[in-house]
Protein backbone atom coordinates (compact mmCIF):
# COMPACT_ATOMS: atom_id res chain seq x y z
CA UNK A 1 0.00 0.00 0.00
CA UNK A 2 2.76 2.37 1.03
CA UNK A 3 4.43 1.62 -2.50
CA UNK A 4 1.54 2.36 -4.52
CA UNK A 5 0.30 5.50 -2.78
CA UNK A 6 3.97 7.26 -3.30
CA UNK A 7 3.65 5.97 -6.88
CA UNK A 8 0.50 8.10 -7.23
CA UNK A 9 2.10 10.75 -5.66
CA UNK A 10 5.20 11.07 -8.25
CA UNK A 11 2.37 10.11 -11.13
CA UNK A 12 0.71 13.26 -9.90
CA UNK A 13 4.80 15.10 -10.07
CA UNK A 14 4.80 13.94 -13.71
CA UNK A 15 1.41 14.95 -14.32
CA UNK A 16 1.85 18.62 -13.62
CA UNK A 17 5.21 18.87 -14.97
CA UNK A 18 3.86 17.51 -18.23
CA UNK A 19 0.74 19.95 -17.83
CA UNK A 20 3.03 22.97 -17.08
CA UNK A 21 1.46 23.68 -14.07
CA UNK A 22 4.43 23.51 -11.84
CA UNK A 23 7.56 21.57 -10.85
CA UNK A 24 7.50 17.68 -10.68
CA UNK A 25 5.83 17.43 -7.33
CA UNK A 26 2.84 16.05 -6.00
CA UNK A 27 1.18 14.54 -3.31
CA UNK A 28 -1.63 11.85 -1.75
CA UNK A 29 -3.24 12.62 1.73
CA UNK A 30 -4.44 8.90 2.81
CA UNK A 31 -7.15 8.14 5.73
CA UNK A 32 -7.99 4.31 6.47
CA UNK A 33 -6.39 2.98 3.61
CA UNK A 34 -8.33 5.16 1.35
CA UNK A 35 -6.95 8.40 -0.78
CA UNK A 36 -9.26 11.51 0.16
CA UNK A 37 -7.21 14.01 -1.22
CA UNK A 38 -4.30 14.40 -3.93
CA UNK A 39 -2.19 17.64 -5.61
CA UNK A 40 0.13 18.31 -7.68
CA UNK A 41 2.37 21.60 -7.61
CA UNK A 42 0.76 24.80 -9.49
CA UNK A 43 2.81 27.74 -8.72
CA UNK A 44 2.92 28.23 -12.43
CA UNK A 45 -0.42 27.73 -13.44
CA UNK A 46 -1.99 29.52 -10.73
CA UNK A 47 0.46 32.60 -9.82
CA UNK A 48 0.69 31.88 -6.17
CA UNK A 49 3.75 30.68 -4.90
CA UNK A 50 2.29 28.91 -2.45
CA UNK A 51 0.28 25.70 -4.26
CA UNK A 52 2.66 23.38 -3.27
CA UNK A 53 1.63 20.09 -3.65
CA UNK A 54 1.39 19.57 -0.16
CA UNK A 55 -0.80 22.76 0.40
CA UNK A 56 -2.82 21.91 -2.56
CA UNK A 57 -3.64 18.75 -1.12
CA UNK A 58 -3.80 19.77 2.63
CA UNK A 59 -6.48 22.22 1.70
CA UNK A 60 -8.08 19.94 -0.27
CA UNK A 61 -8.11 16.95 2.66
CA UNK A 62 -9.56 19.39 5.16
CA UNK A 63 -12.36 20.72 2.81
CA UNK A 64 -13.07 16.91 2.58
CA UNK A 65 -13.27 16.50 5.94
CA UNK A 66 -14.30 19.49 7.07
CA UNK A 67 -11.59 20.56 9.40
CA UNK A 68 -8.54 22.29 9.84
CA UNK A 69 -7.14 19.39 11.18
CA UNK A 70 -5.85 15.63 9.28
CA UNK A 71 -5.85 13.76 12.36
CA UNK A 72 -5.15 9.86 11.61
CA UNK A 73 -3.84 10.81 7.93
CA UNK A 74 -0.68 10.08 6.28
CA UNK A 75 0.82 12.18 3.77
CA UNK A 76 2.89 10.73 0.77
CA UNK A 77 4.61 13.35 -1.13
CA UNK A 78 7.24 12.95 -4.13
CA UNK A 79 9.49 14.83 -2.76
CA UNK A 80 11.03 16.07 1.38
CA UNK A 81 8.68 19.12 1.81
CA UNK A 82 9.72 22.60 2.27
CA UNK A 83 9.98 24.50 5.05
CA UNK A 84 6.64 25.94 3.97
CA UNK A 85 4.99 22.87 3.49
CA UNK A 86 6.25 21.12 5.91
CA UNK A 87 4.95 24.02 8.43
CA UNK A 88 1.74 23.28 7.02
CA UNK A 89 1.40 19.43 7.67
CA UNK A 90 2.66 20.29 11.67
CA UNK A 91 -0.68 23.05 11.79
CA UNK A 92 -2.41 20.00 10.13
CA UNK A 93 -1.23 17.02 12.85
CA UNK A 94 -1.45 14.29 10.53
CA UNK A 95 -0.33 11.02 11.69
CA UNK A 96 2.95 9.68 9.01
CA UNK A 97 5.02 11.31 6.44
CA UNK A 98 6.35 9.09 3.97
CA UNK A 99 8.28 11.18 0.88
CA UNK A 100 10.19 9.47 -2.12
CA UNK A 101 13.08 12.60 -2.93
CA UNK A 102 15.17 14.04 -0.98
CA UNK A 103 16.04 18.12 -0.42
CA UNK A 104 19.33 17.82 -2.27
CA UNK A 105 17.42 15.72 -5.07
CA UNK A 106 15.26 19.25 -5.26
CA UNK A 107 18.10 21.51 -4.84
CA UNK A 108 20.32 20.09 -7.74
CA UNK A 109 16.83 20.59 -9.66
CA UNK A 110 17.27 23.98 -9.24
CA UNK A 111 14.09 24.14 -6.43
CA UNK A 112 15.30 26.71 -3.13
CA UNK A 113 14.17 24.36 -0.37
CA UNK A 114 17.65 23.82 0.77
CA UNK A 115 18.38 27.31 1.12
CA UNK A 116 15.44 27.89 2.58
CA UNK A 117 15.92 25.45 5.64
CA UNK A 118 19.05 27.03 5.76
CA UNK A 119 17.70 30.79 6.28
CA UNK A 120 15.18 30.04 8.61
CA UNK A 121 17.37 28.60 11.85
CA UNK A 122 19.17 32.12 11.37
CA UNK A 123 18.55 35.17 13.48
CA UNK A 124 15.74 37.22 11.80
CA UNK A 125 18.06 39.91 11.42
CA UNK A 126 20.60 38.31 9.61
CA UNK A 127 18.46 36.41 6.86
CA UNK A 128 19.18 37.20 3.14
CA UNK A 129 15.58 39.08 3.69
CA UNK A 130 15.86 41.64 5.79
CA UNK A 131 13.49 41.21 8.76
CA UNK A 132 12.88 44.44 11.36
CA UNK A 133 10.63 44.59 14.56
CA UNK A 134 8.45 47.36 15.11
CA UNK A 135 5.38 47.50 17.32
CA UNK A 136 6.25 44.46 19.19
CA UNK A 137 4.00 45.75 22.71
CA UNK A 138 0.42 46.11 20.60
CA UNK A 139 0.75 43.20 19.14
CA UNK A 140 1.49 41.45 22.13
CA UNK A 141 -1.91 43.00 23.99
CA UNK A 142 -3.89 41.40 21.38
CA UNK A 143 -2.13 37.82 22.35
CA UNK A 144 -3.29 38.82 26.28
CA UNK A 145 -6.41 39.11 24.70
CA UNK A 146 -6.51 35.97 23.28
CA UNK A 147 -5.31 34.44 26.37
CA UNK A 148 -8.72 35.81 28.02
CA UNK A 149 -11.33 35.14 24.80
CA UNK A 150 -14.04 32.89 26.08
CA UNK A 151 -15.27 31.84 23.06
CA UNK A 152 -12.50 30.63 21.34
CA UNK A 153 -11.65 27.96 19.03
CA UNK A 154 -7.83 26.67 19.31
CA UNK A 155 -5.94 25.25 16.65
CA UNK B 1 5.27 54.96 7.16
CA UNK B 2 6.49 51.96 8.36
CA UNK B 3 4.29 52.32 11.40
CA UNK B 4 1.18 52.94 9.79
CA UNK B 5 1.52 49.57 8.01
CA UNK B 6 2.22 47.51 10.75
CA UNK B 7 -0.67 48.95 12.32
CA UNK B 8 -2.97 47.83 9.93
CA UNK B 9 -1.22 44.61 10.08
CA UNK B 10 -2.37 44.25 14.14
CA UNK B 11 -5.98 45.78 13.48
CA UNK B 12 -6.55 43.06 10.72
CA UNK B 13 -5.37 40.38 13.41
CA UNK B 14 -7.95 42.05 16.10
CA UNK B 15 -10.85 41.81 13.33
CA UNK B 16 -10.20 37.94 12.46
CA UNK B 17 -9.73 37.67 16.57
CA UNK B 18 -13.40 39.66 17.35
CA UNK B 19 -14.95 37.63 14.49
CA UNK B 20 -13.69 34.38 15.23
CA UNK B 21 -12.24 33.73 11.82
CA UNK B 22 -9.26 32.92 13.23
CA UNK B 23 -6.57 33.39 16.01
CA UNK B 24 -5.02 37.28 16.43
CA UNK B 25 -2.91 37.22 13.05
CA UNK B 26 -2.77 40.22 10.55
CA UNK B 27 -0.32 41.02 7.53
CA UNK B 28 -0.35 43.75 4.89
CA UNK B 29 1.40 43.80 1.21
CA UNK B 30 3.06 47.22 0.43
CA UNK B 31 4.25 47.93 -2.92
CA UNK B 32 5.70 51.52 -4.06
CA UNK B 33 3.84 52.61 -0.32
CA UNK B 34 0.28 51.68 -1.29
CA UNK B 35 -1.21 48.35 0.41
CA UNK B 36 -1.67 46.01 -2.28
CA UNK B 37 -3.49 43.03 -0.39
CA UNK B 38 -4.17 42.32 3.40
CA UNK B 39 -4.95 39.27 5.24
CA UNK B 40 -6.04 38.33 8.41
CA UNK B 41 -5.82 34.68 10.01
CA UNK B 42 -8.74 32.27 8.42
CA UNK B 43 -7.94 28.92 10.44
CA UNK B 44 -11.10 28.41 11.85
CA UNK B 45 -13.43 30.01 9.78
CA UNK B 46 -11.99 28.20 6.64
CA UNK B 47 -11.15 25.20 8.04
CA UNK B 48 -8.08 25.11 6.35
CA UNK B 49 -4.73 25.44 8.60
CA UNK B 50 -2.68 27.06 5.68
CA UNK B 51 -5.02 30.36 6.26
CA UNK B 52 -2.35 32.15 8.32
CA UNK B 53 -3.02 35.82 7.86
CA UNK B 54 0.79 36.04 5.50
CA UNK B 55 -0.60 33.13 3.23
CA UNK B 56 -3.65 34.84 2.83
CA UNK B 57 -2.09 38.05 1.80
CA UNK B 58 0.63 36.55 -0.12
CA UNK B 59 -1.97 34.55 -2.22
CA UNK B 60 -3.98 38.02 -2.83
CA UNK B 61 -1.03 40.00 -3.98
CA UNK B 62 -0.21 37.08 -6.34
CA UNK B 63 -3.22 37.36 -8.02
CA UNK B 64 -3.21 41.15 -8.00
CA UNK B 65 0.00 41.42 -9.45
CA UNK B 66 -0.77 38.84 -11.86
CA UNK B 67 3.04 37.02 -10.64
CA UNK B 68 4.03 34.07 -8.56
CA UNK B 69 6.84 36.57 -6.92
CA UNK B 70 6.39 39.54 -4.97
CA UNK B 71 9.57 41.48 -6.10
CA UNK B 72 10.03 44.71 -4.70
CA UNK B 73 7.17 44.46 -2.48
CA UNK B 74 7.11 45.13 1.78
CA UNK B 75 5.48 42.28 4.14
CA UNK B 76 3.82 43.87 7.31
CA UNK B 77 2.69 41.10 10.10
CA UNK B 78 1.39 41.58 13.65
CA UNK B 79 3.50 38.54 14.17
CA UNK B 80 7.13 36.82 13.38
CA UNK B 81 5.95 34.27 10.65
CA UNK B 82 6.00 30.84 11.73
CA UNK B 83 8.00 27.97 9.80
CA UNK B 84 5.34 27.80 6.72
CA UNK B 85 5.10 31.46 6.29
CA UNK B 86 8.48 32.25 6.41
CA UNK B 87 8.63 29.64 3.66
CA UNK B 88 6.12 31.20 1.97
CA UNK B 89 7.34 34.88 2.13
CA UNK B 90 10.71 33.30 0.74
CA UNK B 91 8.65 31.54 -1.99
CA UNK B 92 7.38 34.84 -2.92
CA UNK B 93 10.42 36.98 -2.84
CA UNK B 94 9.32 40.40 -1.47
CA UNK B 95 12.38 42.98 -0.55
CA UNK B 96 11.69 42.75 3.03
CA UNK B 97 9.45 41.67 6.05
CA UNK B 98 8.32 43.94 9.08
CA UNK B 99 6.70 42.16 12.07
CA UNK B 100 5.40 43.11 15.72
CA UNK B 101 5.12 39.87 18.01
CA UNK B 102 8.06 37.36 18.42
CA UNK B 103 7.40 33.53 18.26
CA UNK B 104 7.73 32.84 21.28
CA UNK B 105 5.33 35.74 22.36
CA UNK B 106 2.92 33.46 20.11
CA UNK B 107 3.89 30.26 22.03
CA UNK B 108 2.84 32.05 25.59
CA UNK B 109 -0.61 32.75 23.38
CA UNK B 110 -0.55 28.61 22.85
CA UNK B 111 0.20 28.45 19.49
CA UNK B 112 2.97 26.02 18.10
CA UNK B 113 5.36 28.30 15.93
CA UNK B 114 8.23 27.96 18.13
CA UNK B 115 7.75 24.21 18.38
CA UNK B 116 7.35 23.96 14.94
CA UNK B 117 10.53 26.03 14.33
CA UNK B 118 12.14 23.80 16.98
CA UNK B 119 11.15 20.25 14.67
CA UNK B 120 12.19 21.56 11.37
CA UNK B 121 16.10 21.24 11.99
CA UNK B 122 15.63 17.86 13.38
CA UNK B 123 16.73 15.09 11.24
CA UNK B 124 13.18 13.80 9.57
CA UNK B 125 13.53 10.32 11.07
CA UNK B 126 13.57 12.02 14.70
CA UNK B 127 10.59 14.49 14.48
CA UNK B 128 7.18 13.77 16.38
CA UNK B 129 5.19 13.53 13.18
CA UNK B 130 7.47 10.35 12.11
CA UNK B 131 8.53 10.72 8.14
CA UNK B 132 9.97 7.66 5.91
CA UNK B 133 11.16 8.04 2.81
CA UNK B 134 10.49 5.24 0.07
CA UNK B 135 10.94 5.17 -3.78
CA UNK B 136 13.75 7.46 -4.14
CA UNK B 137 14.54 6.86 -7.45
CA UNK B 138 11.74 6.99 -9.24
CA UNK B 139 11.45 10.66 -8.04
CA UNK B 140 14.81 11.33 -8.53
CA UNK B 141 14.46 10.44 -12.30
CA UNK B 142 11.84 13.08 -12.31
CA UNK B 143 13.89 15.79 -11.28
CA UNK B 144 16.18 14.93 -14.07
CA UNK B 145 13.73 15.03 -16.34
CA UNK B 146 12.95 18.64 -15.24
CA UNK B 147 16.32 19.88 -15.91
CA UNK B 148 16.45 18.68 -19.35
CA UNK B 149 13.05 20.23 -19.97
CA UNK B 150 12.84 23.00 -22.81
CA UNK B 151 9.83 25.09 -22.18
CA UNK B 152 9.55 24.50 -18.43
CA UNK B 153 8.95 28.59 -16.19
CA UNK B 154 11.21 28.48 -13.10
CA UNK B 155 10.47 29.44 -10.01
Amino acid sequence: MERKFIQRAIELARYGMDKNEGGPFGCVIVKNGNIIAEGNNRVISKNDPTAHAEIVAIRKACKELGSFQLTGCEIYTSCEPCPMCLGAIYWARPSRIYYAATREDAAKAGFDDEFIYKEIVIPPGDRKIPMKQLERSSAKNLFSEWIKKDNKTSY
